[in-house]
């Protein structure tokens, strides 16, 4: 019996084994993450979720943020570029600053190095994706097989009836990456921007965007041009803010790791939590303070004293 | 041996069924959306999802949205209208704009025609889904045995302590519709509005509700009236806005597919994403600018110039 | 045959039985609160959900509010007072209001005496949960162990690369409460405040925070003392509103069990959902017509007339 009992035993593991190997095999995540400019006022987001959910009902979707500013591509590209890295292989991102709706802006997906993908307006979103992780393959959206059914008479919300579909079907396993669509001939569309540098003795880069809750503002400075420029903690630096060629801000700021290093209302340089250079005002809003702004044309040099 | 190895695997296949036939078989869905006008700022809303999750960690509950301007029951109905149909059948909606709590007003659970549930105070919230959709039965929650357990002292938040738990009850299976409580013998509560309609050569509607983020003017005016009427693609069509009887805009519009078919800053007629006639500036926003404002008392007209 | 087939399927459940007990057996909720002061304009809290996914995409993430005002946690601490009690024993709340980043500020993880668990920054945020729940255990994160791996650089998000993490670890069974860290040696850091009391035959306390979407008032006043004190439904009483000194209401209001009880536009004390003594406006916002703000010094005194 005993024996019998742990040969049966092998078998039925086997047998789970096999229906395993049965079922269809496709890698897949099951986890969506979306970012929108659509707010979360009214039902554009939910009908969204319910056409993912409507895909498949053990999907795990996370939303970003729905709160970029209208049309703000370039905001759109950086909080990917904060977030992807935190989340596991196989994430389908969906990212849907979307002006040129229903014109002829190609829809993609993209298949990132690092194992990720991103669905959304070929319209520069992917911008620092590609420049910081890095694209392995871009596809074109087939709309004539990815998209809801029913659907094809809306021309002003793709990001239901396009993206948030073929997200959830990608993310599910229902289709692999290959049915997508034919693989993008051209490059992606990309936002240009001006690289940080050592000048002069000078660290030179862009603020890139605020922290909104703190007014803390983060540059594209990054710890590698840190190092070799050679910032040292607890030493004072001369820091000046232009809008284009107007100086809007000349102070002279220590270097921290944190903010409670320094008195509360004290402005520091620090690095934030993606390792790039950040000004901020501890217990403060610096931005508030000193009416600074975020975007290409917001430069920040910073030298020793 | 083979041949005994498939026969225990035909058996025990047949008891993976038999475990499956044997376990309670209840239609339900497991989904809950959730609308109120309670704001994210304080902790209504989580103390409603940990209810619904003390009832069933493996439901999956979906914010609609908590920004419904507080007390706003027309623009709550029109939010469920927006979206129900894009969630699965068998999906709980729970909505809770409940001024009168506390009060007399009915609470119920309304199963449409196309087999979702609708968990809410009877205020007029369901006037769309009504309309659009239709209501197969309205049952009244009777509270004795539908209410979280120890909150019979609480006359304020019934949105936690009565439609959160019910709706999450109905939609785990761990009550049927009919356990709800007693069929309404009335009909529901509705809102009264005005049907769009064409008259004198003109298309006539209300403004229903905006799309907040970007400012653009949603009507009641459907796709079948449009097509009745005869809007033309690319043709200019004359479009006054009456607040009552007071015109606050008089304009000339072309009527498109799309934003982007028009140039930045310029106006259009289109029709939105559930296919009624909207108003919308491309890259800008129609209701700051000319200060509409949305409701049943506010009406359009548009007719060929 | 027949026999036999029972035969196979008692072994066959008991085959199930064995693997489910062979699996890792560790008592687990897999649930997850998150409260910040972060706001979702960012990508803060993504990255924050991110980090707990990867750790186990199985988690149910929830959010009790981002929308804590910057840095202020006493209302922190009344938040997760206001909604621990509804979610499961075992639910793993993140409170992250941590002005102290960086700094030597302790985390702790909490082990309430009704089975839930709180990691956080010991800086007063657990103030209220410690009053009315009762902590059972406390103990320090050890961040050598419990910390997202390549974040040690990392000096200004510990939300993201140490409470995140730590906080689905622990809620998905990955670690004891014992693998957390030493036992909290002293006790934790707490916010003093004013208790409520009848004095002078009048019930006194402090207004410690508001209902923001309504602007409703509430007081640390309690319905054991209420019934104490012997407030009558329907019955009118003086209500006097201090700020430190200075008096910034007074008026006569009813005491009534729900807004719906008193004309649209008149105030009312009522016992609001945690059946404390709250202070509102049937239809309008009583904080904003009045001008008063909540904290440790906004005072309260009811009495008969």
């Amino acid at each position: 019996m005993k024996y019998s009992f742990f040969k049966k035993m092998a078998l039925g593991l086997l047998l789970g084994f096999c229906i395993s190997v049965a079922s269809p095999v496709m890698a897949h995540s099951g986890l969506v993450v979306i970012e929108t400019d659509f707010g979360v006022k009214d039902g554009a987001v939910s009908a969204m979720h319910g056409v993912m959910y409507s895909v498949d009902k053990s999907l795990v979707i996370s939303d970003l943020t729905h709160e970029i500013p209208p049309f703000n591509i370039w905001e759109a590209a950086y909080r990917l570029h904060q977030t992807a890295n935190y989340w596991p292989k196989g994430t389908v991102f969906v990212s849907v600053i979307d002006p040129g709706v229903g014109t002829q802006r190609k829809s993609i997906v993209a298949l990132t190095k690092s194992g990720q993908y991103f669905v959304t307006p070929d319209n520069g979103i992917l911008t620092l994706i590609d420049d910081r992780v890095g694209l392995q393959e871009v596809r074109e959206i087939d709309e004539t097989k990815n998209r809801l059914q029913g659907s094809s008479d809306s021309y002003t919300f793709h990001g239901r009836d396009v993206y948030s579909y073929t997200a959830a079907r990608l993310a599910s396993g229902k289709i692999a990456f290959e049915e997508i669509g034919p693989k993008l001939a051209t490059t992606i569309v990309k936002i240009p921007y001006e690289r940080p540098r050592i000048k002069n003795n000078t660290l030179q880069g862009t603020i890139v965007v605020s922290d909104p809750q703190y007014g803390n503002l983060w540059t594209n400075i990054d710890s590698t041009l840190v190092q070799k420029f050679g910032l040292i903690l607890g030493k004072k630096y001369r820091v000046r803010i232009y809008d284009n060629k107007i100086k809007k801000f000349d102070g002279i700021l220590s270097y921290h790791r944190t903010f409670g290093e320094v008195p509360k209302g004290v402005s520091l340089v620090y690095l934030n939590s993606l390792m790039n250079v950040a000004i901020g005002t501890n217990l403060g809003n610096f931005s508030k303070i000193h009416l600074i702004s975020t975007g290409p044309n917001w430069r920040i040099e910073i030298k020793p004293i």
